[in-house]
C-alpha cells in the first residue's frame, strides 16, 4: 500500500475553551465532579460564565487538540468537526489551520453558536470542564469527507461524539471508510462520565472496529468493570491491537498485542493546567505510531507532549513539539 | 467634599486582544514599527489574522486594562467604552465586570463588530499591536454617564480616543463634567504614533484641562519636542500637576508640582509580553493617587503592577494586585 497522504484524521467536537482560575469551593458549589466534563445547555453556560472570574479564550476540543499536536510534531493531520459561522467559529478555524491542520468542514450557517467549554482551573492545576456543545451537535455523516478519511493512516475518534445526536452517524461512516481502506481506527474514551453514559456502545465498537484505544485510568477501569488498573489493562489489551493508557503523574502503560510496557511521566516544574494532557499524550503516541516507531517510543513522545501542555494554560501546545523529537 | 463614590472612571476603546507568538521578521514583513500600535481596517485585520500563528484571546484595551488593574488593587472603578452585541463583546463585558469594574455602556446593536487588536509578541517580549477599532468607533457623548463621571475622583482618558471620529466629543463631555465637579482629569498619551497623529490636540488639552499625564519616554519626548527625556520631563511637568513617565527597564520618573522623583523598575525573571505594561503602571499609580499615597509610593505601586503584567501573556493582571500592597 502507498504511504497514506495524511497521518491522522480526527473526528470530534469543535470547541473553544474559556479558561478561568477557580477554587475547589467554586467547583463544589456548582455540583461538579473535579477533573471531569459535564455537558451544559445554553442557559447553564450563561449562568456559569457570569459566576466565573476573568477568562482566557483558546481553541480546544479533545480530538482537535490531538491533531494540533500531531501537526506540531511535524505530522500531516486533518480535522472534521462543526463550528457556527460566528466569531468563536473563526477563532477555532484560524487556530487549527495556523498550526497546519487541514480543516474544511463547512461551518453551520444557522442554529446554535460555536461550542465552548467553560473550564475551571483549580490551584492544583486540575481542570473541570463544562461544555456547551453548540454547533458541534450539527455534525452529521454528510460532513465526513470520504477522500480525507480514506487517505489517512489513522482515523481518530473522540468518545465525546456519542453525546451529540447525529455525530454517531458521522463516526460510523468514518469507521466504515477507514476500515474499508485498511486504515487504523483509534478511539479516545474522552472522560469517565462519558464512559458512564455510553459504556456498552464504546465496548461494542472497540470489539468490532477499533485498533487503538486511548483512555485514562478511571475511563478504562469503568469501561472494563475491572477491580484494578492492572486488571483493566489486561482486559482492554485483549480487545484491540494497542491500548494506550494514561495515569497522570504515574505515567502511562501501553498494551501492545497483549504485552504491557510502562513508561514514566515526564517531570514538570509546576502543573499549571492539565487541560489537554490526555489529548496531547495521544498526539505524541499517534505521531510515533504513524512514523513506525516502537510502542515504547510512541508512549515516550506522548509523555513529552503531555508534559509540555500541562506546563501552561490551555490545551494546545505553545512550543513546536517537533523540538521534542531530539 | 465627600469622598467620591468611585476612585477612577476610564474612557477608552473596548478591545479584545488576539495575542500570537511572532518573530521580528514577521513584524518587519508587515511593515510595522515594533512596540507601537497601528490602526488597521476590517480587511487588513482579516489578512493579518490569516498570516498569524495560533492565538489566544483576552480582553484588553488600554484604559480598560488600567481600570481592571485599579479594581484588582481593591479600588472602585468604572469603564465607559463601546462593544458590539456579539461574542467578543460579551467576552469583553464579562471580563471587565468579573474583576469588579462597573461597566454599563450599552453595546452597539449594529455596525462594526467588537474591536480587536492583533498583537504580535516577539521573543524579546515586546508587543506590536494592530488594532481594528470596530465598534469602538461608535462611542459618542451620549455614552458618557454624567453621574458616573461626576462621582469618580479621577476621570482617566485614553489618548487613543482621538482616533475614532466621535469619541472626542465623549472625551470633551467627560472632561467638562469632571472639571465641573472638581475632579482630577488624567490623560494617557497611549502610543508614540498616536502622539504623532494628534500632538497639537494633546498639548492643548493638557494645557487647559489635564491634571495628571501618563506617558512613556518616546511619547513625552515627541509631545514636548524636547531633545532628551530629562528636558521632556521638565517641560511636561510645567504643564500639569503630575506627570508619571515610564521608561521600561529604566523605571519611571514622576514630576509632581515641578519636583522630579525617580523610581526603579521592579525586576522580573523573564519579560514574557509587555502588553499592558504602561496601562498597569497607570493602574498602580492611580490606586495610590486616589488613596492619598505619596507620589513615590504611587510610582512604586505602578512599577509593581507593571512587573506582574509583563511576566505573562496578556494585558490584564492574573494575580489579585491587592497582594502587592504589602
Amino acid at each position: 500500500m502507498d504511504r497514506p497522504a495524511l497521518d491522522v484524521v480526527a473526528l470530534g467536537s469543535a470547541i473553544v475553551d474559556v479558561l478561568a482560575t477557580s477554587t475547589d469551593a467554586e467547583v463544589e458549589a456548582h455540583g461538579l465532579v473535579k477533573g471531569t466534563m459535564a455537558l451544559i445547555d445554553a442557559d447553564q453556560a450563561e449562568t456559569l460564565y457570569a459566576s466565573l472570574g476573568p477568562a482566557v479564550e483558546m481553541s480546544g476540543g479533545a480530538a482537535a487538540n490531538t491533531v494540533a499536536g500531531v501537526a506540531s510534531f511535524g505530522g500531516r493531520a486533518a480535522f472534521i468537526g462543526k463550528v457556527r459561522d460566528d466569531q468563536l467559529g473563526r477563532v477555532f478555524t484560524h487556530d487549527i489551520r495556523a498550526v497546519g491542520v487541514e480543516y474544511t468542514t463547512a461551518p453551520a450557517p444557522d442554529g446554535p453558536p460555536t461550542g465552548r467549554s467553560l473550564i475551571m482551573v483549580t490551584p492544583d492545576g486540575e481542570r473541570t470542564m463544562n461544555t456547551f456543545l453548540g454547533a458541534a451537535v450539527e455534525l452529521t455523516a454528510d460532513d465526513v469527507d470520504a477522500d480525507l478519511v480514506g487517505t489517512a493512516a489513522v482515523a481518530y475518534l473522540e468518545g465525546y461524539l456519542w453525546d451529540p445526536p447525529d455525530a454517531i452517524d458521522a463516526l460510523r461512516k468514518a469507521v466504515e471508510i477507514a476500515g474499508g481502506a485498511g486504515r487504523t481506527v483509534a478511539l479516545s474514551l474522552s472522560d469517565p462520565l462519558c464512559v458512564g453514559r455510553h459504556r456498552d456502545e464504546f465496548a461494542a465498537l472497540i470489539e468490532s472496529d477499533v485498533d487503538v484505544v486511548f483512555a485514562n485510568e478511571a475511563e478504562v477501569t469503568l469501561l472494563t468493570g475491572a477491580s484494578s488498573f492492572d486488571e483493566a489493562a489486561v482486559a482492554i489489551g485483549g480487545t484491540c491491537e494497542v491500548a494506550a493508557l494514561t495515569r497522570g503523574a504515574d505515567g502511562a502503560a501501553v498494551v501492545h498485542r497483549g504485552e504491557r510496557i510502562d513508561v514514566p511521566a515526564v517531570a514538570v516544574t509546576r502543573v499549571v493546567d492539565t487541560t489537554g494532557a490526555g489529548d496531547l499524550f495521544a498526539a505524541g503516541f499517534l505521531y510515533g505510531y504513524t512514523h513506525d516507531l516502537a510502542p515504547r517510543r510512541c508512549a515516550e513522545l506522548g509523555a513529552l507532549a503531555a508534559a509540555e501542555v500541562i506546563s501552561h494554560v490551555g490545551g494546545r501546545p505553545q512550543l513546536p513539539l517537533s523540538a521534542l523529537l531530539g
